[in-house]
């Protein structure tokens, strides 16, 4: 438990949230501040930051199934987003890793832009890439 | 391998692509349409529309944190956005699972706004979902 962390006051539950499932590893909260109905936050026990942290952390992925699953069956969205951001310029606000398991329904999608960067061509993106791998 | 899948002809090495990462699993490869430098794609091998059919893919997780870690020293962006798609009301438009990594830049950062659906009180909503879960 880090001291300053909502989340990890949420976990030790010194702080009410709206708890959908619970293991020794994860926790699933609804979203404190909805975008649709069901928005659900997929987070584990431990406090890591980002997703450069989450090594060894496979469990999230079937805690990310599991609750797509359960959004599925109780509301019949038109779709799911699933979305996990690191940093601040990545629109991360709390500082504890969490994906965000988000149903989307008819007349209130999702409307994502990217300011597009300035890009060199692919093979030398890959070489980059392949060295730090 | 599913006959009409361009995921599953660039797993099959019958389209190219920009391979990052290959192993028994997964394959990485850059997205053929980046919104920023080192976007990134990490697609399971075996053929699933959605996250619903991605149980006991766990090895996704690890994938996901390795292709992030190697943006992460190749670029040293300002931040990185992990998003995953399902349904084509939620922006999902090759019917192959996929994990979008994409390193944020700052000038440009990810625009996302939901168009924020009616809420109901969050506790009726918690009860629907456990009770699929």
């Amino acid at each position: 438990m880090t001291d300053d962390c909502i989340f990890c006051k949420i976990i030790d539950g010194e702080i009410p949230s709206h708890k959908i499932y619970e293991d020794e590893n994860i926790i699933a909260i609804l979203d404190a501040n909805p975008v649709s109905k069901g928005h659900t936050l997929v987070i584990p026990k431990k406090h890591v930051e980002t997703i450069h942290e989450a090594g060894g952390m496979n469990f999230l992925h079937e805690g990310l199934v599991n609750v797509s699953n359960a959004l599925e069956k109780a509301f019949n969205p038109d779709g799911i987003n699933i979305a996990q951001n690191n940093g601040e310029k990545a629109g991360q606000e709390v500082f504890h890793l969490h994906f965000h398991v988000t149903p989307i329904y008819e007349g209130n999608e999702l409307d994502v832009t990217y300011n597009r960067g300035d890009l060199e061509e692919a093979e030398k993106t890959v070489e980059e890439i392949k060295q730090k791998l």
